[in-house]
């Protein structure tokens, strides 16, 4: 295949994984990135700290070397563990023995990234540079740089890598027959910090996903390599217990020594970080098509999701994953057309079902988690898992630690729900003993767990 | 109250009905609209030539002593008359007796509202004046004139009667937490003309919405006053049957023949029509909220539906009496926010509902329609109708006969249908033979037609 040039606009975690993906395979890369660049000045803030790298973020990852370089810097996290009101503790495991997902700095990540991208002769970074046109008929894009410089910029395939508020859909969204989705959920959230011992060492269980389940609100904390843990609080901008009712530093002190006194003690200055920091905003963003032209959207820029699955940046990498793949498969008499139809092809009903897997898993982790029958469920799956694991897998398994399809997972796991609460209402949950009713159940239920 | 200057964007339908009950209140009001003035010149295509014009719409143009000069020149319509394959006619009324929905020009209705509100004094008409940024917190619009210049203009409040592409409601979209979907059919749509007989007389009854039910297409026809039909197909853009398989002057003519043969001898230049107009597409937009500081949407540019339940401008006159209304009671201590909340608080489900309705209503009319098991629901429908005047009440009725909200016509339809499958399904339907029993199950079902 002729080798030609591609433009990322974009060099966030999609963008600058791709530039590498994209160097390596022989093209000329060139990325254009609207924030200054990251490893001359401080990061910008009002985006998540640190994220949950898994299987499919992890796959992608490997295709430029760079799995083993993160994951060396990431803190395995093995399960959830529960903080109930009055500072009991429970715990449930991600997977078997040795499953874990891995918290990573977002910023931390991004630099290792664009850094490696900088490696390649074949690709040119530019920072400052924000896109303000794309021509969808002649493949190119204008940016403006720092000085109000405006430069129209040609490609072979332009990739818009420019996340959820990406310029170049809002360009797509003006003609007719794109179909559009933003949704806000009516919460936001605030990310707070727990700073490590004085010894360097956490104040929580460092290899778990911490839950404080609440009904209506929660908050999360994942560690980080510093000994710190970044909390976020989940709560709805308005009504009962919400953001607008937390005014004064007293109402914030109430409210945390009535709901999550367990971590008061262990949060320096609690009060005025809660008034200093920002409240974020919950958006799921979904199109389609995700190509005009041989313009394509990759990314949050495409499929914008809620962090409860910890899987917005998998789903992203795997996007990068399965376009470098068809374009490395991409015959000579293939066209650009012909690629990006069949990555969006591929990509947009996976899109769609993470996006509600993940609006799903909101109302699992603040609500579900904390109520028995939730918790028998589980209890239940966890043994199916255990006792029958070539024929059973749970979809958090299935999303997480496989490469099944997203939209195979969520069939799945809707299958799977069908047969746990089966197995509960005939009494069969004893799974060690009632080995053989189980298994028969099982084959019953006939549950697709391949392509 | 303090009368005080209101701007409106848009002198379409919605626009500039709204531009003379502001006026009629005593506001200062300056319209803003993108297009040449339509009384000077010829109007812009890709519209669609006729509305139906019912109950709410009706109402609406009452308060500006509008609807009897509107009706005067519009044509009754009392049901669906169906085209069958083979040329076979089936007629259902839409309604009891004298009930009819009409069939009015979209551009001559268009031009009485404009030169209606240009008779105030205090009505400004702006045309070939595009909005192109709109400031919410200083409650303003810059719009730019056919020479470049632009003028920034401020208000009390604004609304945005700028249709489904409205700009403002484009930049109220770069906000944070407003939702927003816009979603297309697979279907686009293209009108052909009907000349009327040399007597200027009809070539089909004119008193009725032709309806040519093909399953997965549909052809409807409505009367315009000069004797002429509009004819619409609704089509897959793409697919086994589809507009994409339509190329030449032969396929199109081999089509005709072969799905709607009746009306081949009725159109001239079929073929030649059917290339030179375009294809319309089909969207419906959702969003919320309606409203940011004193700006607020209203009509298309708040909710385009999809125009199978023939609501599209009687819903948009709708929002208009209800605003009006509103304004008309605001005490002085009230703020404009507040009335504008209350507004978009009834509004907003309203369109919903609505919108959902116009594409169920699609199903109905393609396909349904020619159904037997549809034809016997319709049967039992009119008979309750007929038997039970003040016990039962049909959607359609509900929809389009009555003041009752779109929210609450969808709920009582699903439940109508609940009751009518029940007659159904205990060979209850010889209504007049078994009245008693079927009074008692009208009772039973207990089916809300009253807010």
């Amino acid at each position: 295949m002729k080798k030609t040039k591609v433009i990322i606009s974009g060099a966030g975690l999609a963008g600058s994984l791709l530039a590498s993906c994209m160097a390596k395979q022989g093209f000329e890369v060139e990325v254009f990135e609207r924030r200054a660049d990251m490893r001359k000045g401080s990061v910008e803030g009002g985006r998540s700290i640190n994220l949950s790298l898994s299987n499919r973020g992890i796959k992608a990852l490997q295709k430029i070397d760079m799995a083993m370089p993160v994951l060396k810097e990431a803190i395995p996290m093995t399960g959830r563990l529960m903080h109930s009101v009055n500072g009991d503790l429970a715990y449930q495991p991600y997977g078997v023995e040795g499953q874990c997902i891995n918290s990573v700095s977002r910023s931390g990540l991004n630099l290792k990234l664009i850094e490696y991208a900088d490696t390649f002769p074949n690709v040119k970074l530019n920072f400052s540079s924000k896109v303000i046109h794309a021509d969808f008929d002649k493949t190119s894009i204008t940016v403006e740089n720092d000085n109000g410089v405006e430069e129209t910029h040609h490609a072979d395939f332009i990739v818009s890598a420019d996340g959820a508020f990406s310029p170049i859909r809002n360009l797509m969204q003006k003609y007719l027959r794109f179909n559009y989705s933003q949704n806000f959920e009516n919460y936001g959230y605030k990310e707070l910090e727990i700073q490590p011992n004085e010894d360097g060492s956490f104040k929580l269980d460092k290899n778990a996903l911490h839950i404080w389940p609440r009904g209506e609100f929660m908050m999360i904390a994942l560690p980080n390599p510093d000994g710190s843990f970044t909390c976020t609080l989940f709560m709805p901008y308005e009504g009962e217990v919400s953001f607008e009712k937390l005014m004064s530093k007293n109402d914030v002190n109430t409210f945390f020594n009535t709901y999550f006194a367990d971590i008061l003690p262990l949060v320096e200055n609690l009060e005025e970080m809660f008034f200093r920091n920002p409240i974020g905003s919950l958006v799921t963003i979904r199109c389609n098509p995700w190509v005009r032209g041989k313009i394509a959207l990759l990314g949050d820029s495409a499929h914008a999701i809620v962090p409860f699955y910890g899987q917005g940046m998998n789903a992203a990498f795997e996007d990068v994953a399965v376009l470098d793949t068809l374009i490395k498969n991409k015959k000579e008499e293939t066209t650009w057309e012909e690629v990006l139809e069949e990555y969006q092809k591929e990509r947009i009903a996976n899109a769609n079902a993470i996006a509600d897997l993940a609006l799903q898993n909101f109302i699992e982790m603040r609500d579900l988690v904390a109520k028995p029958e939730f918790l028998e469920f589980k209890r239940v799956e966890n043994l199916l898992c255990k006792y029958f694991p070539d024929k059973f897998k749970s979809q958090y398994e299935l999303v997480t630690f496989s490469d099944l399809s997203y939209s195979l997972a969520q069939k799945s796991g809707e299958a799977n729900s069908k047969l746990i609460n089966y197995l509960i209402e005939n009494q069969l949950v004893d799974i060690d003993e009632k080995k053989n009713e189980v298994e028969s159940a099982i084959q019953q239920f006939n549950i697709q767990y391949t392509e």
